[in-house]
């Protein structure tokens, strides 16, 4: 093997911009809506929520926004992530296609997540916000969120899916290590909380309810603010730095990908790899490329969802955004990948679907965590349940280059590791992880109850 | 800050050859002497166990060992490790000193342990053997023999420390997600662990004792040889590539250490750091410096063994080896720096420290691990139990400086990162992880029980 396995940037090197695709679409999305009026929402009604910096952000159709110099400060603790050729992969698999992977699981929190927690938390600080509160599935968002606000002085309270919060105690516990309180949702502290208790005592949670509890808190109280992991914007924004380093490094390794791939549950980690590529291909300045995002079977907002305006949250308290949606009332399936159930997509994500810009393909976990102990025993880190959805959907293309004969560029993101999901693989050796489906009556009936928008 | 927090070498300049201490001590340590005769070993004593290429590294006085290209090949998924200079640790200290952490996390395995997990599975692979047997305290020595093991297409087999393997489950599921078989120690598959169960059915088991087991099963099967995680001469010679790569990055940071801190359980992560460093010295191309060795109060086999001759496993089937000893009947407490609860000291650094070329502290658990908290709410990463020691030694020597108001310059090996121990971390939130204390009367027994040696 004479060739490099990794492909490393200078620190001198890392993006300072973020890319923004809102200035390359040929058409832009539909609006969020005020859930009373029915009007497309301004600053002012997402002030309560979020400081300026990032309600502008939000709104933004600039293509470059620069990433202030204490984020970037922070980010150097482990940015330029590494960029992997997967070799030992790719012979096992006996194929002529070149498999690359982004790797961001090298973050203190093992994920890409710390990506838009640092500069959100930044953000909040800098406006003099005291408190942040959030929602986490699997807690990779809620640890991020820990570790970014304890690094610039801010209380954080987290709301975690009740089902992970059990099933993932150690991300509860890192959590707290970095110094944050962790709830599980439904909670009593808050009226959508008790509500969702009331209705059902043993009720497992879902990130829709979890997003109530925390949109709740920091509407309520005037100091605190709220922080979303994925589907807004803003936080699709912060994840480009990992496409416009593949970008960079890809150049490095003197290759070009046909395919990019990445798991999607809220549709941050996807667009983060996908949107800097698909923005060279919107501007004219590269051919088209097939961008193929990898969502569970049991939670397939992309492939199966309708394109629609809904809520964000289970009780409604979020603007309407137009999405690809299970609908606002669908509870997914206890499902290991905690971090891939929601039953939306993000706004910005479910247009480029809507334009025919990108593909979408669902698969079992079973065959995913086959594919991460694959990938383990071939490239030696563990994925992350969500990764190995990723890591699943570039075998699949492989698998298709060795079946056609073709030498294909691969790359996919590798969104973190799996070091605090060992119980899930455990389940897996045991036997007893099982595939998972969702209720098709209970969609049929989630979709049913969709909000009517004129 | 404009300074760079963290420094990165060129894949290229991974260094290609180990660093062997041997070859610069004044005086050669004491020969492993045959348990029956007394004699001094020689390699014919030990090739039931290990393949002729580590028998002869065990052996050797060259000063520089090639690394192999294929066992660099493996290296550079993760190597050359960064060095971080810890600067958010030193503001919060408020210390006028500079502390530098070389991170051996970045591993697949978490862990510095791959360092001499990868050249052990390929020298025996090499050499035709098919089966691998070791022993493993907290899971890291082990998950990485696993996952060295897998590469090269051996079969590997782990005994766990029974303590561990319920403590800390999720360093057995990566042992299986890597291919291999993990048993809990004691265990009826070996008349070594039968005998200990015999005297005691709920015996939490010690590291001691599951080498006894991994040494029985390669003894008795002619295909299978055995592989240790620390201790011996070979296995410290591996690790010295932290060092290597250390000198070089302390080079691009413009800095010179005054102060050079590890954990030590078996002695190879510390002797990874601090061997190189130490050769300068011997090699009068460096003034003196402090090479401080942290451990645990538990288990303070440096600051309270006696240095003799001693077996290096329960059930007195290994060479007798002259070492800082509590005596191989010795059963540490079961802390949850599972790493460091060895009854023994590398030979050859017990040598250097009866030299007087290194110092040793000991710690409670309750202060490492309030210093790895403090350490993740700074600098981000979790630290491993084992690596909260040379964390708390760290902070001890900058708390110093600052007294003293010194500008000295710290380095220590952050050798893992605390994913998979986030148990440890909870019980330490919710108040259940005390200190512990070894028993004064057993280790005067364990003491008076050593060997006898002409």
């Amino acid at each position: 093997m004479p060739d490099r396995n990794r492909y490393l940037l200078e620190e001198a090197r890392m993006p300072g911009q973020w890319y923004n695709i809102a200035a390359d679409l040929p058409t832009p999305p539909a609006p969020p809506l005020h859930p009373g009026t029915g009007q497309p929402i301004g600053p002012d009604d997402l002030a309560p929520l979020f400081p300026q910096a990032i309600i502008a952000q939000e709104m933004s159709t600039e293509r470059y926004i620069d990433i202030p110099e204490p984020v970037q400060e922070v980010f150097k603790m482990w940015r330029p992530s590494p960029l992997f050729r997967a070799r030992r992969l790719e012979k096992a698999l006996g194929t002529p296609a070149k498999i690359y992977y982004k790797y961001e699981g090298v973050s203190p929190a093992g994920s890409h997540k710390p990506n838009s927690a640092i500069p959100q938390a930044w953000y909040n600080a800098q406006e003099g916000v005291k408190k942040l509160c959030t929602e986490t599935g699997a807690g990779q968002w809620g640890s991020s969120l820990a570790f970014a606000g304890g690094l610039f002085g801010l209380e954080v309270t987290v709301y975690q899916v009740r089902v992970s919060y059990d099933q993932k105690p150690y991300r509860r516990a890192m959590m707290e290590t970095w110094g944050a309180q962790c709830i599980p949702s439904p909670s009593n502290t808050t009226d959508a909380g008790r509500a969702a208790l009331a209705k059902d005592p043993n009720f497992m949670g879902s990130l829709g309810l979890a997003i109530s509890e925390a949109v709740e808190v920091a509407a309520k109280n005037e100091d605190t603010k709220y922080a979303l992991g994925s589907v807004l914007n803003h936080v699709l924004l912060h994840q480009t730095i990992v496409g416009q380093e593949a970008i960079l490094q890809m150049e490095m390794a003197g290759d070009d990908p046909d395919v990019i791939i990445g798991c999607t549950g809220g549709g941050s980690n996807f667009a983060g790899i996908a949107f800097p590529f698909l923005g060279q291909q919107l501007r004219g300045e590269h051919g088209k490329r097939r961008f193929v995002a990898v969502e569970p079977a049991a939670c397939p907002s992309l492939s199966r969802g309708k394109f629609a305006y809904d809520f964000g949250d289970t009780a409604r308290l979020t603007p309407l955004v137009k999405m690809h949606t299970l609908g606002s009332t669908f509870t997914p399936p206890g499902f290991h990948a905690g971090g891939l159930r929601y039953h939306g997509m993000a706004p910005m994500l479910s247009h480029v679907a809507d334009l025919g810009l990108i593909e979408a393909q669902a698969y079992q976990q079973k065959a995913c965590f086959e594919a991460g102990v694959l990938f383990a025993r071939t490239e030696g880190i563990v994925p992350a349940p969500e990764a190995t959805h990723a890591v699943k959907g570039a075998i699949e293309e492989a698998l298709r280059c060795k079946r056609e004969g073709k030498a294909e560029t691969i790359l996919f993101c590798l969104s973190g590791h799996g070091h605090m999901d060992m119980a899930a693989y455990q389940a897996y050796f045991d036997g007893n992880l099982l595939d998972q489906d969702y209720d098709e009556n209970e969609l049929a009936m989630a979709l049913s109850l969709l909000p009517q928008v004129a």
